[in-house]
């Protein structure tokens, strides 16, 4: 994501004003409020140019979607293709996802996507992965019991680091898949990543992580 | 292994009986006796040419080893290799592993090893893969609490069937390795395949199990 905040996004992201939450904090444990409906809420974290999230919205209208960005360039490009497709079950929203327990409460969050989440390969930049401790305990703060995470990846490395971070954070894994598409998963969305390296003939890494401790978080919560 | 058995394959084993178990069901619950000493126990399932026990013996003299192999012409090779170096900590059985639950008592065993096992690639073979269900519930049956399952693979699928198997078995992993050569492991002990296919560079896969639901399993035992 080596790109320049293109001249004319602020104007492109106003069009898109329908579906971008300026104020998200806002919204904190008001989220199905602002939906109108009470239907599971499922987040994707660095939601890049959209693919995924509009081609989830499509085939789960009874899921309301939130995507989290924190370049500007890429996901006015999302918000262009949710507002096209004239969707209703989308939002979102232009932060580092190190704030969501500003923006969601205890258990507002159904299901957390991350999608080829750049792989901060030295080791002095492992905080800075979306599956490292630091961020699995922000998870554990809004999701509910039970839910889970859906991880996939093309980097080798960051499917190993996150395995053990699932692990050792209290996490019950499934369905992990080191070939997904070559596995039984079905109904897989492709991202714009995945589209390019699997093209490559390079396998997707793939997992789902449940949070098992969920009582003990709550009870050191309350 | 598609050797036919050798023809001096008995009497080569003979000049071995000093480490080969004939009868192992003689000394269920009554290892520490045969080994004349307290000393951890732990197996490998499948030990091939025996490189692997071999090594491990000798890196850790204050642990007894009990090889388990089936193939007669193989084992025969593992044990010679034990007697040569004149170890007293391994002893061998040939005898298929389903059957280890005649052979030691409930937690009996504190580590089992299983290195580059067969992969029973077509689906209705997975019953005969040693991180099969099947398999899982014997080695609980002997396992002692919180201790650990090695296991090791070149092979994709296996190692990605061998994850959801053991995730889904109530046992939680730890240390996975992608690439073992290139992690932070130490002390690696290659096998006769490990040695093999690391040569051709093929990654080679690891993982921990350590099993959790020791305590309702004793429970059902009793
Ligand atoms: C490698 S791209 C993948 C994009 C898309 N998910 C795909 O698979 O095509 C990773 C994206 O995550 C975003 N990202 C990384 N860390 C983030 C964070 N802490 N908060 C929000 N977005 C983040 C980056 O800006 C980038 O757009
Ligand atoms: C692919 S070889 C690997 C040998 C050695 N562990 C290595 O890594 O070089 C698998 C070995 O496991 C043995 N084996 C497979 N299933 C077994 C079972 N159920 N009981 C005992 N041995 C078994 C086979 O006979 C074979 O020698």
């Amino acid at each position: 994501m080596r790109m320049r905040k293109k001249k004319n996004c602020d104007a492109r992201m106003e069009r898109c004003s329908d579906i971008w939450i300026k104020e998200p904090e806002k919204y904190k444990g008001k989220w199905a409020e602002r939906f109108g409906n009470d239907n599971p809420i499922h987040i994707e974290i660095g939601c890049g140019k959209g693919n995924f999230i509009v081609g989830m919205a499509k085939m789960y209208p009874d899921v309301n979607f939130i995507a989290i960005e924190k370049v500007e360039d890429v996901i006015v490009m999302a918000m262009e293709k949710t507002v096209a497709a004239e969707l209703t079950n989308v939002l979102f929203m232009d932060m580092d996802a190190e704030k969501i327990e500003d923006i969601f409460e205890f258990g507002e969050i159904r299901r957390i996507y991350l999608n080829f989440s750049d792989p901060w390969k030295k080791n002095k930049q492992a905080k800075r992965r979306l599956t490292h401790k630091r961020f699995l305990d922000r998870y554990k703060a809004v999701l509910k019991q039970g839910d889970y995470i859906w991880f996939k990846t093309d980097n080798k490395a960051l499917f190993d680091f996150s395995l053990n971070s699932f692990a050792e954070e209290n996490f019950k894994l499934e369905n992990i898949s080191l070939d997904l598409h070559n596995s039984k998963f079905e109904g897989n969305v492709m991202t714009e990543y995945e589209q390019r390296f699997s093209e490559q003939g390079m396998p997707i890494y793939r997992l789902e992580a449940t949070y098992l401790g969920w009582e003990d978080n709550r009870k050191k919560e309350s």
